[in-house]
């Protein structure tokens, strides 16, 4: 498992894609995603971020993007994102023994660009 | 605690701020490090450089940018950047049981951003 | 040592270097990475990846770029990119107590920028 995983959207063109096929949304994020997304004058750099993470989750978990929507970027009011994983992802992530727990995401923003970067730490370690 | 904060500055964002208002450089960063940035031609790539860090450092503490300058970048020469903390940003690391010496960031630019990454590896972990 | 590293290359700028200088080609990248590269319509997007992975990595160290073409991404099918190192960086990394198999690398690029991202975690540590 590569444990380290980093990606970067231009948000020009996220902001292309739900222009021209605005139902990529639903596709790709969830309701909760999108609700908080769309609150934003520039959405298309929330959603950047967020597709940002789900690679970056699957990267550092070594799988790739095997499901769309398989990575769900919950945030909390004052608290640093967290991650939930489903499905696919999910029984990847149990076969090689990590747990949503275990996944620390930062996510970042520009005009220009969204980064998102993802590290497993298990409790044992980490603690 | 996150344990890893990324950040993404753009250079061009960063220089019109600095051009606007000059007196930012002091708001924003210490006097070695105004001392530092203003080395550089492109002072601007530097400046983006050490906000993106700062950035970094409290999204990885999980406290956010509760005060400006309450984090330091340290260049010695041929040395990998380092970190100082100050004022509520110690307050806040003291509390989640976090020193200086485990705060690892890492600063990159070209000349179109600024990116920072900062992990927090405790002592006993990294042996 | 630093134990993360990362680095931004822009694509424009690395797209440049390889049309004004096709020979840097050989100079930066071993005869498997530019191998890899060509294969791509947009082959300066994955040159830039990996020239950004040699820097990380490189800075993950704390030895910096003294070598050109210390650092080989490898990539196969279905799996995460891993590194070997070579030369003064190896010997570097020996010094230093870490293997190749503790250098953890993510990359990604855009039509922008290529972003890449590298930890060491040492075994006893990850495990």
């Amino acid at each position: 498992m590569p444990g380290i995983g980093v990606d970067v959207v231009d948000v020009e063109r996220m902001k292309f894609a739900l222009e021209r096929t605005p139902r990529i949304r639903q596709r790709l994020f969830t309701e909760d995603e999108i609700a908080y997304c769309e609150r934003f004058r520039f959405a298309e750099r929330h959603y950047a971020g967020r597709w940002a993470a789900k690679e970056a989750v699957t990267k550092a978990l070594g799988c790739g993007l095997i499901q769309w929507n398989g990575v769900e970027v919950i945030r909390r009011r004052r608290r640093a994102p967290s991650v939930r994983i489903f499905g696919k992802i999910k029984s990847f992530a149990d076969m090689v023994g990590v747990g949503e727990e275990d996944l620390y995401i930062s996510i970042t923003h520009s005009e220009l660009s969204a980064v998102a970067v993802c590290v497993v730490r298990r409790e044992q370690i980490s603690g």
